[in-house]
C-alpha cells in the first residue's frame, strides 16, 4: 500500500528551509500483533520541535537524519490487532509524519474531544492546552488578582495560559508579534491588555507600563529580551513558568543574556521549567477541567488549519516566523 | 555614655576595601518605652551584605551613606524598658553595627543557642544554618541517594547544607576554594567529596567526574563559571536553589552569563531564589531541628571568629575574598 513520510534531511542552520525536508514515497510496514494501522488526520506542528531538529545539542530526543519526523498526530484506526482499539475509533499518540502509521496499541490513546472537532487533541484539549493547564496550575498557581504576563500570547499555547489565567482570577497581560494578534487576544480571547513587541522601543518601560503592579506569574514561550525585561519586573514570591524559548530555537550558539539568579534572590522567585509529558498521569483530568471550562464558554479556541501532508515543513517554518493565529495544524486527510 | 558605629562611607566600586567603611565615635541614644539597651557580643558577616552595598542594584535594601551597616547581632541586654526582656538576656536581631545598640523589644528575639555559644545565634543556629535549612529542605527536597552539588562548601551556609544532605541520605560534593577548605569538608564534614575550584583547568569536566550520576540538587551561593557548568550537568526534575552569588556581588554591571531557560526546560528543573528571613515564622521549628541534629552529633560546625569591633570591615573584605573557613564571626565584647 502507497504511502508518504516526511524526514529530516538535513539539521537546519538558524531558521530553517523547505531544504532541511525530504517528502519520500514509502509503502506502510506490516501490522504487528498489538498493533494498529493509523489514517492520519491532523499533525501537530509545535516550536518545540525546533530544539529536536538541534545538531548543537544534541540528545536523545534529537530527530535523526533520513529518519521521518515525530510529532502529535490525531487519525483513525483503519485495522486493528489489539484488543485496545478498533476500526473506526480516532486515536491521538506521539507518531512519525507518515500518511498511514503502524503503531503498537499502547502508543496511543482514544481521543476524549467529546463534542469537539479531534484536531483538538493536538491543540486545546492536547499538548497546548494541556501545557498551559498544568504550567499554570502547577507551576504558576496563580491568587486572585495577580498579574499573569504570557508571551506568544496568541500562540497555541498562550492562548490557553492568557484564559486559564482570567478563569483563575488574574490580571493577563500578553505580548504578541502583530496587532492583529493583539486584537485578538483582547477581544476575542478576553486578556486584559496586550501589546504588539515588533512595535517596543524600550522594552523593559514598556513592561512595566503594561504591567503597573508588577508580574506574579510570567509564563514565557519565548525568552530572549521580552524575558529579560519581565524579569527586571517581578514581583517578590514571583513565579516563571518556562514553557517555551521560541527566540532562541534558531540560536547556533548557547544563547547568552542576563544571568537571573541574583533577580531570584531578592524576588524569593521561582523558575521553573517542564515538559507536558511530565504530567502524562493526570491528562485525563486536564482534559476534563478543559472540557467543563469549554462547555462554560470560559475558552475560546482558535486552530489555523492548512490543508495536505506536504505541507508541513512550510507550516512548520510559517509557525516559527509567527505567521498563525492560534494552533497550527496540518490536515492530512 | 561612649560608642563606636561603623558606616558605609562609600559604594564599593568592585572588591570593598576598608577606606569603603568608616569607625565613628558615638554615643549611646536615650533608650524609648519599650525599648532595650543591648550590648553587642557578636557581629555576622555575610557575603549578602555586599548586594545592600550596591550603588548599581539600588532597592529598599541598600545602606545608606554614612547610616551604620545593619547585620545580624547577637548581645546581652543591659538595660530593659520592656517586660519582654530582663537584664541579662542574650538577645539576637538585625541591627546597626555599634557597639551598644539601642533597639525596641519586638526587634530582637531571646537566643536559643541552649548548650551552644550565643554566636551561634548568628551562624549554625541563625541565618547561616537557617538558610541552609530553608533551602534544602523547602526548595532542594532531596530523595535519598539523590547527589547534592554545594558551592562554597566550608562557608557558613554551605558546610550546613552538606551537612544536611548528608543526614537525609544524599550523597553530596563540595566545591570550595583551598586544598585546606577540601580536607575540612571531607574529613570534618563528612562531605563525600569534594575539589578546589582555584585548581581546575576545565569546569565543565570536573563537575561531571566529581558528579558522575548527574547533579539532582544544587545548592549554589557562588554563580558563575561554577553555575554553568553545574547547570550542564543537572538530571531531570533537579532543583537549584539560589542562596547566593558570591562570585557577582563585585560585578559593576548586570552580570551576563548562559541562558538557563532551555535547560530548566529539557531537565524540567526547577530554579529557586529565597531569602531566609521568607521562613522567619518557622526560624523556631528551623533551630529545634538544627538543634537535635547537633546533639546527635550529626552538626559539626567552625566558627571564625575575629576580636575587635574595629576588625569588621577587615573580616568582611577577607570573607569575600575567601579567608575563613567556617562562618565569619566578630567578637565585640
Amino acid at each position: 500500500m502507497k504511502n508518504r513520510q516526511i524526514v529530516l534531511k538535513s539539521y537546519p542552520k538558524g531558521m530553517p528551509s523547505e531544504e532541511d525536508f525530504d517528502i519520500q514515497k514509502t509503502t506502510v510496514e506490516d501490522i504487528p500483533e498489538d498493533g494498529v494501522l493509523i489514517k492520519t488526520k491532523f499533525i501537530s506542528i509545535d516550536p518545540y520541535m525546533r530544539g529536536r531538529m538541534s545538531e548543537l545539542h544534541q540528545n536523545n530526543m534529537t530527530f535523526k537524519l533520513d529518519q521521518p519526523i515525530e510529532g502529535g498526530i490525531v487519525g483513525e484506526v483503519v485495522k486493528s490487532n489489539t484488543m485496545m482499539f478498533r476500526k473506526g475509533d480516532i486515536v491521538a499518540g506521539f507518531l512519525p509524519w507518515k500518511e498511514y502509521v503502524v503503531a503498537y496499541g499502547w502508543e496511543v490513546n482514544k481521543v476524549q474531544t467529546r463534542n469537539y472537532p479531534s484536531s483538538y487533541a493536538l491543540s486545546a484539549l492536547g499538548i497546548a492546552g494541556l501545557s498551559a493547564y498544568f504550567g499554570i496550575t502547577e507551576i504558576g498557581k496563580p491568587k486572585e488578582g495577580e498579574t499573569l504576563f504570557v508571551t506568544s500570547a496568541a500562540g497555541g499555547v498562550g492562548s490557553m495560559a492568557g484564559q486559564i489565567g482570567k478563569i483563575l482570577g488574574c490580571h493577563v497581560v500578553g505580548v504578541c508579534g502583530s496587532d492583529e494578534k493583539v486584537r485578538y487576544v483582547k477581544e476575542e480571547l478576553g486578556f486584559d491588555d496586550a501589546f504588539n513587541y515588533k512595535d517596543v522601543e524600550d522594552m523593559e518601560e514598556t513592561v512595566k507600563k503594561y504591567c503597573p503592579e508588577g508580574i506574579d506569574v510570567f509564563f514565557d514561550n519565548v525568552g530572549g529580551p521580552i524575558e529579560d525585561a519581565a524579569m527586571k519586573h517581578i514581583n517578590k514570591f514571583a513565579r516563571i513558568i518556562v514553557c517555551g524559548q521560541i527566540s532562541h530555537y534558531n540560536d547556533e550558539k548557547r544563547p547568552q543574556g542576563p544571568r537571573v539568579a541574583s533577580q531570584l534572590i531578592s524576588k524569593s522567585a521561582l523558575m521553573q521549567g517542564f515538559m507536558v509529558r511530565d504530567y502524562r498521569k493526570r491528562f485525563k483530568e486536564g482534559v476534563n477541567q478543559l472540557v467543563e471550562w469549554m462547555a462554560m464558554g470560559q475558552i475560546q479556541y482558535n486552530e489555523n488549519i492548512i490543508n495536505g501532508f506536504e505541507n508541513c515543513p512550510k507550516a512548520f517554518i510559517g509557525m516559527l516566523n509567527g505567521e498563525n493565529i492560534g494552533k497550527q495544524v496540518i490536515k492530512v486527510f
